[in-house]
């Protein structure tokens, strides 16, 4: 146990020794909730913001009801990382900045204001670790975190979603947001590592593509053979000290962890080879994160929500580690 | 047990005490699946179709797993209806379509696509009976039906889906198709009755348009109060005998007996009476009818699909004896 | 609050405000648990007994699960019914017998073992009331009390189970039992009254057969236009004073209310409508009973299990009444 | 649609067709969520309050869960009733004041915590309308309403809660709160109604104590007999124009309804009878009201929350009315 | 990214970026489904077949209804295997055959059904990829492809299925066909591996007669020992490149992955290593292939029947490989 | 398959080759259900007792249910352990000895029943292996069996359990008992060993105490990377041979595998695992064992109750080892 002092106090979860974990406001991590005007006033470091939004599912939807289930099953996470120490919210302000606008009848519209809000709140400093809603999710905030270059990316998921189109020549779906995010000069190709591939394929395009522009792929079966270890100090040679961006998907989980997604495959990684793996992120120079399809209406007995706020409560200490440095540099 | 002759053995579904019904295809009904040039060379009088869509949906999505669910429970319906004695799969050549065009991803290209396949459906004289889907997958059949003139609806629903405009200034939502049919000339207002109207109300809008505009608005204090009889014998009434479409949403059923759907309102009404209103159909001049809105992702034991399929059914018989009576006066 | 003096103290179940109800041994209603022999030794009067049997089921199968999930939902039965003020466990003594023997994976020999297990049942002079297992669970009990002469029969269905074969020519069927108890002489066809009946039907056959027989059928029009109380008064008239039995079936309730059933029709009877009946049962002389079909599998919360219990209690309260009276005669 | 004005446009709940009901905080109604302070500063009328607590539940625990799932499925709820017209945000400040503390493992250190906690909302002059959490949550409400002189109650519920002691001399419990609040003078027997009482019962001594201290007792059959309509007369007569408070259990619903509560009865009334009989509590002089005993665990499609939710808006309805009454008559 | 030319177009499954994979036909894997005699005219190669069939069940039963739930999740298959490349559909024309013919409530008519449709298959040189059902529907396979000489057998499942009888002397039940097929000599125990078995016995008679005959049993200890590879080499080893049967029991996998089976036994193997383990049967002369006792009602959500019909794809893929094989012998 | 005589014939379960595992009394594994005397008459060695007691739970209740739920699953347990050989049925003389009595609105009061229900059993020579329950049931077990002199114990839990108070000075939970049991000199702390700790901590207190007291914690992170023979080595060793108590708390386990608990972790052991390091206490002096906090209602398909009621078995085996060679010892 580490004597730790907090940045502010208010930014302390309430111990469930005192609320029991059932009770009182259902808020990301039992933070507190705040506009973004208020977050900027507070100097608010990093932003848990939910993204209600499923149009680009291809398949089965759900993930708009994500943000809320995953609130829900967060107030069981307490205050530090007993397996790394890390104590995330004594080293950033976290505050849950609610739900990101959208509109359930119109994927561009719908497209058009995320874009927006996350520009805001890339402008205001804050950096975004946001909770899906589906992984075209991703796209607005890539638009905000790589306005000013391409950023590298650790990338969780059992597919690649570097689709090109849909249905005909449809651009926008969970399945194309980094082949737009190339496109638009978002990402490094070089700078991307892909975890957990697998499942049946259609014509492998995606694979191609991705190969082609020199992103770095783990198949599932590689991962299992190398082991957490390694695929991370790998990945973290590939991402360097440049900005990156962490995304998750759900799905990468085995559906047995995280059967309420929209695409699952069997085979995939366990949670505790994630835990190990998301933990090898610490040290890098992250800019913002994500977790995502998480989908309830398939979740019957919530383990997947407890699954992805747990794992999100994984990708908050790199990011509240990153946050510190970034203070620390700024200050010296 | 009336001695009937059908008009094409082919037509009649597998008996139960031959085939489980849990065994064999499952297709709506047990029917055959044909093609439309199929459906169309076999002379098929009523096309039961899925319209597996739902994005039009602004609240719980899933109503895009709608057909599958119904016609896996529709394997349980038998041949003929024991309270009527009417034998819809003697009196009209019944066959599964299998489902339409739709894009998941993109609301405007599935409308369009959808407006085109019911143009195709109509102008082969087929008489859809189409299962969503959410509300939306109503406009594009009207626009098949209604194209030689507005025709009478009889619309059981808790909502009148009579809304304008959706997050802004978006038009096409599962609340507004009956609006937007209204301005295509679909529907004649005065020919319009709403069965069932309840639950809590943002701004009363849309009732003051259908009043405004003659429909007859039947809220469930009514309905209970006068009962099935005296609400259909003035539906039948505002109808008369042109030609009429039948729309049922699956919310107009009380959520105990119908509980997968994406919004539904307490204190409806119960498939007993359902089914006494379904039965006064008979004798209309119907020229097709849909039934939506059943979420199987919401549906934990399979209720509301046994319900919509049942139901179903119910709508079939009066849709089969309509066709009967056409295809007797076309022979006269 | 009568002032009554149990026959035997041991026969009362122990009360919810001593050990809680999910606690303590899971017997029907909290009664002992005996065996035949105790019971006899006991002088028990009503034997609950388990029949873990669902081979008869041409469709959704699971009722073999009934008896367990049953005595389980009812440990929350309490002592007396307080619209009625009957106290059954005062009025004669109740145990829980234990399952009767069967045998999964052959049907005539699971016939066979309960034919003789009910025959000495019957023979130790102690009354059934049995929980299935499907309805082909009724057809043992029958042949041990119909053996001195045929019975009248109260039976609550949706399905008047008076097929002849099944998938060809298999005689033994949850839908045949009452065809084989015709043919058997073990009931009379003039003193049997169905109630509840609807749903779709194959050929009609069965109800053609009923009505042959002279068998006085209600079909669910007819008892929702009636009510309770008209139906019960014209049950009673049909049965009369002579021996009768009274059989369940679980799915004659609607489906919100006992979803777990293997045949679920919409549009059934409410449980206090069913509750109204079963009191309307007070007074006849009555031999035995069973409630049937609860297929716990399909279940999903519990509540068919529970209506079961529930209305199995509704069963027992006349059946005690009967055999006081019986007891009373006999002393006289 | 009247054409109103609202008292304050910050308490009216954000709109649906702009923020979609599965987006946003979860709060109950979509009303901003306040601290007491706060409240008080802001001139709040009602407060709705979670009560997770569940220590006094005797069977089958789970409405700890309770104010959680409320909230969630409260954010469907919309502006005004349609039945009666009624806006009960417009009419007065209506407001989220978060959870009531409370201790899982301490009973009486909770019931203490409750008993402070409700004085100190009723001292500022806050009505409070809250939300269980298991039926002994109501005695500290009464505590604290009572606290001027006895009340009247209208009491929705399945049990009449008024036993002495459970598990040998332990007098507090969730069914014994009205037996305690007797005792205390908080509730004038009197002018208590008890609606939809049914089921088996262990003495009956619950309900002679009632009867011999004058509580109008209403069973299940004689509110089917008579009406919604006729027992909310007598209701309304029994209580008068004296303050009163109601308490609805939502184990007065049938189980088919509301199958997540603790001790479900079956034959239960109906949802639409539910709200007929909540809207004849217009014009009563009502100073508080609660709704409790949703248990989600047992709630295995949210059914019961959603219920609760919408009888809960059911509720504030009148409980606006009288604020609205009072606020007229001080201004007088 | 293989480029490869199709045998035929027709037998390749639509692909799910132009048909919704919750859209269409609900056949295996989006195969077109023919008649079999529709499949010789057409020279099907594999037929997958359902058998809708669980009377051999002495425990949980539900595996009846399988084959529908299969199919249902195998639509989201897609067309190739990416961790070997093998593109299944490219290399044999597969196609849905529907369900074999059952009987639900005779035994042994259904073995005599499903024996003489087995033998027709055989007969017209299709391969069978039947789904259950029970494992008692591997025998009539296998007394259909045993009939030249006893077959090889790599047969996974957590239990040996040689037991001798059941309930007495009944010879046929799900934990039989094994000992039954080697009776009639389909079978040679020596070319016979079983792998993963485990859980508790009651004799541990069966064990002791495999070894008996020679049969290779690998514990489930021993398979988390030496691995996937491992056992799969010595596998290979014992069937040699005679033709050989594979039989999947659902059960093999870790009931957290396949919960919705008849008899779980925790401790399983992971989906992970099924798919290594089935990929290495890629080269052996597979002759057919069963997947069976997955359960739908013990399936709630749905996970057991994805794992089953990605394991199904697993399974096809050496199955195509085979033929394949075959034919370019048969060419040479 | 060893040649074993029992001990006693009447301790042995019935085979379900008799009665089928669905059929017969729910007892723990098939056992005679005894009273105390009963089993004192009958010289019973191990008495499955069930704790159907939850009031220290402080965050999802529903354990007082898992004593009922893990019988029901336990009659699907046999005879023997394939993987040891051991039959302890044969070995030990064991009963179910029902429930112990509890009071669920009381939590000192049933903490008095059960310590005082406890120095019975044990002052009977029965050695108790007891099913909750939350995790303070253990307390009066300790108390029970540690009269004599403090115990080692072997703790399989994701938490310590050594916290100190809760919601104040609160000193009975389900966190709390073993600082109470040290407090009370029950157990030795340099005998104790904790396996599997995991998730977010608090304050980390519970682990500096008992870090400070001498207690060996292993995390999962040493017990992934050890293994579970390792684990088991060093876990006997610290116990040695001196009297010890076994504590296996369900949520050591990964919530794949047991969603059913109130406080789940990701990142669990596995059952494989727990069932390698169960088998490692072989040969220890064991006196006495529990298994707690399965919770049915989050429970949704059962495989919590069946991971634990497997455990359970194997827990009980090396209790019947002790058992038979404490009798060795003193015939000798």
């Amino acid at each position: 146990m580490t004597d730790l002092t907090p940045l502010d106090e208010d930014f302390l979860p309430v111990s469930g020794f005192v609320v029991p974990r059932f009770a009182g406001p259902s808020t990301f991590m039992r933070l507190p909730m705040l506009s973004r005007d208020e977050a900027m006033a507070r100097k608010v470091d990093i932003g848990l913001i939910g993204v209600p939004w499923d149009n680009g599912t291809s398949n089965r939807a759900g993930a708009r009801h994500g943000p809320r289930a995953l609130r829900d099953a967060s107030t069981m996470v307490r205050m530090f990382n007993q397996a790394t120490g890390v104590h995330p919210f004594h080293m950033a302000r976290c505050a849950d900045l609610g739900d990101a606008p959208v509109n359930p009848v119109n994927l561009m519209d719908a497209l058009a204001q995320l874009t927006s809000y996350f520009a805001e709140i890339a402008a205001s400093g804050i950096v975004p670790l946001s909770f899906g809603g589906d992984h075209l999710t991703s796209l607005p905030v890539l638009r905000a975190l790589g306005r000013h270059g391409p950023l590298g990316m650790i990338h969780f998921d059992a597919h690649t979603d570097f689709y090109d189109t849909y249905f005909g020549d449809f651009r926008y779906a969970h399945g194309t947001p980094f082949r737009r995010a190339l496109e638009e000069g978002l990402l490094d190709p070089r700078r991307i590592v892909q975890i957990g591939l697998r499942g049946t394929s259609v014509t492998g395009e995606d694979v191609a593509f991705a190969r082609s522009q020199g992103v770095r792929l783990f198949f599932i079966e590689e991962v299992m053979e190398v082991g957490a270890e390694a695929v991370m100090r790998e990945a973290r040679a590939v991402v360097g000290d440049a900005p990156t961006y962490v995304s998750f998907d759900i799905d990468v989980i085995d559906p047995s962890q995280a059967p309420g997604t929209g695409t699952p495959e069997i085979g995939g990684i366990s949670t505790f080879m994630a835990q190990q793996m998301l933990r090898g992120l610490a040290g890098l120079n992250l800019v913002g994160a994500d977790l995502v399809e998480v989908s309830p209406p398939f979740d019957s007995n919530g383990l997947t929500a407890w699954t992805g706020a747990s794992l999100g409560f994984e990708i908050l200490c790199p990011l509240a580690l990153a946050v510190a440095r970034a203070r620390a540099i700024s200050t010296d």
